[in-house]
């Protein structure tokens, strides 16, 4: 039961890197909501490898097919079951790591689980191609929050190998973020961050970073307390993006040092309407939202991946050895995790908005 | 649906600040351990108000009451139902602040939420006292990790008032952490802790910080991916305790100015035992923990509730006013949040285990 | 986790027969519905021993104590806890055959289960006493459907000891139902009942029987294909109660021998309105209402414990033995049952109803 | 979410009857079982139509595709998605019918329920076509039941067109049940129910019918108190299967009209093990497992598709008008639901020994 999320909108995932194909059900999407497979395209192609200079020269098409849930460009009511086929798949140079887990990648632990019957290729059910699963769904997701309640989800890279992005706002993020390789919303920033992969990738190296990530006119009062809260589920939904290490909503690590009286969220009327001076919140108080736009960063290590020597044991023989990742890997994911954040802040979003009873179960009517 | 956390280990909550009292019921803990009130009393002790100098000088007795589950001091694998009644509650001051929403609290969400029929007082069912039942169940798979696989999670203050803990092990963790009213395993950091707080506390105002948590002896192999996985669970039950709005595994956000090389864990033997070289991932790679320590910092917002005149809304009239929310607060709840952080982590490790298989159903048998 | 049932109005039980209460949670219950224990004792007091000739003469007085969800009469959002007191316990008989497993009743199954540690008092958590926890949610969701959908719920003794009443309407079952002590709609058939049950008890035998209900104004759609129909929702809350053994919709097993020209409900349109000509289906088709009253029969096995001397066997020995199983039992418990039933029919529709989208999350505001 | 089934194997159903396939995504099977597209297709192809003279003559080849999960002929303990095509799709007769209700049908319902969204050819999620998907995860729950605990589900048509077969073994069911086109173990009856479909049929009529199903080596204990009951677990799967209207335990309905001196199962000693004397139960007592054989019978309606001349509504115009339904239906639905039936035990019977604890989580080792 661990493949699924939501209780709402519930979404199943299935698939390994190197198996037939990559995959997600959709459960409990109204019936009504438009849906093309265009629209599912376009954020799986922001995720797909071989975009630009700092990603990976795989050329995997990912063409969504959607297989039910879907009748006359509108869906039914029926789970939506989406996948990729995995097209593009060498698994030559896997059988031979088999024994010598690769550093930082979940190959021992998953080895440890499953009792060495996992499919090992690729990270097999460990790898961030399962991601386009979640993007699917998110695509799914955003389309219905849109058109229901006008919700926008944006995200873009806040930080890269050291080089943080100045705060930047709603518009920028909107407007800058697709514009360069590197999807972060500061221009500046994005050249710099471009250097830092180019130059850890020639070093055979790799760099992590953050995502930060924004949700516009979420109405007040989505969540659920005690548990379910949206801080708790969208965390939650961040960590099954592999690589994730940290989340945090609004000034989130800063609240450390801050004094209550600097870090509280004065109330005030702002054109007639019940507003706080500040959002140092990040748009959640005691796990609903507040009206205040979202906002949280998601910070993902390195790719694992790199050309360079490493240490690790030969399981087999339980003898130390070291061991090259080679193959086609992003110097740095974050890049390409711009759309999978937005897909996971969507699915969530669109499984509490559910609850909270704001999406009617039919959209419009025959 | 939302009170209730966990699939095998499940814990539901229930109870308000201001209500008749705050309780659990934890189904799916096997039958036959041994359970005394005691056990659970000396956890809730921790937690409990006027521990010290630094801590709110309300007399709570808090005394567990056990109802159901537990014959002839072991468990019965029948939902076991805790509470502690509230005794000691003065809810005058509440009616009259009614209307005028508590800056960083919950009451104007929840008001929103629940269309005004929230109980209101005390922060209701927002309020930090709804931790007490955490604690409960906390205690109960604190005891059942412990007699089943030797698991230990301790936990200190890492961080209060921008003053950081230098990095403990866990020996320093398990024996300086209660010597001192701020529960920081570092004597000298918890000294400075402890004026940070004072001085917070004469200017009418409070102060954040961070809670580390480890957890030993967690065998290899415990979580679930990709959407149940440990990170991802734990995250979630960390956003259930009021104030939280940070948290990171291992390197945490420390991963996004570094490289791959530096940050990977290198595999190697140690006394002939499979490990790696450092634990930067803080004992878990793919969702699943690898074996090697569970390690996360939880970082907590200042208390709300500060002394000085603070702007907000009356809603019932729509007018900008002030508020200043007098009454018995903790300056920092940090110390206090110590024994509920460690009862987070055992219940997600607790269901965690059980779903592994690693907990059989009976422990023992008559 | 198997205490629990529905997902959006989710109840908890707990308690033993013979420990400190018996009780339940019930959360997702929307705010802002007027409940006063009066509501729920009403319904406790149907459920209660000693009530007449025909059932047990013990004289709990089981007062119904609301310790949390509830403020100012109405209910606030928040899980709402509600237990009876455990009072007249008198435990004395069950020492001495706790090692020869009654005949019909679940000791030996429980004692496998939780290799002994079970509270095997009474039966513990296999009483028929814990359906007193159903019938507090029950009398809440019971509310709710009425005063939201206006959705009544009735039950009654369709068939005791071979005494089966002649259909009846909904006028019969409201206003006669309670007018006698077997709770039967069809007064002749209850005299004969009547007459069969006591004169099982005079043998020191005992019999079985059957309920019917029917759900009155349920709106067309509300159910979920295709695995949480409203029957098969309806059947496993059904067999939650101790001794149910089938559950059967509209015909039923009548079905069986049946041709589809005459079972299938032809359509037709009454008063304007789009109806079916007849109601074999009871209301439900592809687990769906369809806005035709609800009907189910459910069957109770008679009462296992009989004065009666009875096999069994002397599991520590693991020599065969007999055993007598005095005490105060109801000869049927079909009349006891009858408000059990519709508890569980009323909360498995509110939790459709709300799932639906058909009850809003606040009622009214404040 | 009301298309997943079980918690630790756990199903999720998608597909319609006229879309692209029909399919079922399997989360929670341990890793190590070997599972090759002939185990699940030998079952798929009892179900599939054009087996024999009493069944519909489409010429569905329905074969089985393996999407994940499964990696050199094992399961790895990812989620299994397997799905069957649906080639031989006409759906030209629907579009004429889709505003004239089908009686007996969920097309009334359905259209409700999803504003008109849903896809209606051939009932689309509604269809008996569904339960393939059920098959195929029943199939991976048989064999793992079967290689773990030595379960054997053994299922056949004990009742069509008011035939009723005569009490059998588990050898005669084994033996016997795929010997003739009805699948009934009693061969004297099962020519009788020939003869009632062909008798039905040559009138343009159905039959309904019962199957009865049995499950040996079910260890004790398995079943969870109070809600997760076997029989309410299973009775919740059957109803998920078009047409089931009654479901039974053991002497089920005639428990009614029986005396519990009669109808309680004494205990005894057999061969030096712990056993019952006669079975009424159904090898569940306490919603758990009593190590007798499970016994439970399953209702069918009569196919709601018939030749014959209907009324219906014209919900278009809201005027009465009549149906007949043309196409390749089969007369009587239960002996290809023998399957089903089995699969849908074997589903939830897996799902529960998991939940016990009696299947480890991996099965051998590499």
């Amino acid at each position: 039961m661990s493949n699924s999320l939501g209780r709402w909108f519930r979404v199943t995932s299935f698939g390994e890197s190197h198996g037939r194909c990559v995959g997600v059900v959709v459960d409990g999407c109204p019936a009504g909501l438009p849906l093309e497979p265009e629209d599912v395209q376009q954020e799986l192609d922001r995720r797909k490898p071989g975009q630009s200079s700092v990603s990976t020269g795989r050329a995997e098409d990912d063409r969504v097919e959607i297989l039910s849930g879907v009748f006359r460009s509108r869906t039914t009511g029926a789970p939506i079951c989406m996948l990729i086929w995995n097209l593009d798949r060498d698994s030559s140079g896997y059988e031979e790591r088999r024994w010598t887990p690769r550093p930082g990648h979940a190959d021992w632990t998953a080895h440890v689980r499953y009792g060495g019957f996992n499919d090992y290729r690729g990270g097999g059910r460990f790898s961030g191609r399962i991601t386009a699963g979640y993007v699917m769904a998110g695509a799914v997701a955003k389309k219905l929050l849109a058109s229901v309640l006008g919700v926008e989800v944006l995200a873009h890279s806040k930080e890269i190998g050291g080089v943080e992005a100045r705060d930047v706002g709603a518009n920028e993020m909107r407007n800058n973020a697709e514009g360069n390789p590197v999807r972060c919303a500061d221009p500046e920033a994005a050249r710099l961050m471009e250097e830092a992969i180019n130059e850890a990738a020639s070093d055979g190296d790799s760099v992590g970073g953050a995502v930060e990530c924004i949700a516009l006119n979420v109405p007040p009062g989505v969540g659920s307390p005690v548990f379910d809260t949206l801080e708790g589920d969208i965390a939650k939904a961040f960590y099954a993006i592999p690589a994730v290490k940290a989340v945090e909503f609004g000034l989130g690590k800063g609240y450390s040092s801050a004094r209550g009286s600097a870090a509280n969220d004065g109330y005030t009327i702002i054109n007639g309407r019940f507003s706080t001076e500040t959002n140092n919140a990040g748009g959640i108080l005691g796990g609903l939202s507040s009206g205040m736009p979202i906002r949280c960063l998601v910070t993902f290590k390195p790719t694992p991946s790199i050309g360079r020597s490493q240490r690790t044991v030969d399981v087999s023989k339980m003898v130390e050895t070291t061991i090259e990742v080679g193959g086609r890997h992003d110097p740095c994911i974050v890049p390409r995790a711009v759309p999978v954040v937005e897909g996971m802040v969507s699915v969530v979003l669109a499984d509490h908005a559910l609850g909270a009873g704001l999406i009617p179960r039919v959209l419009g009517g025959v």
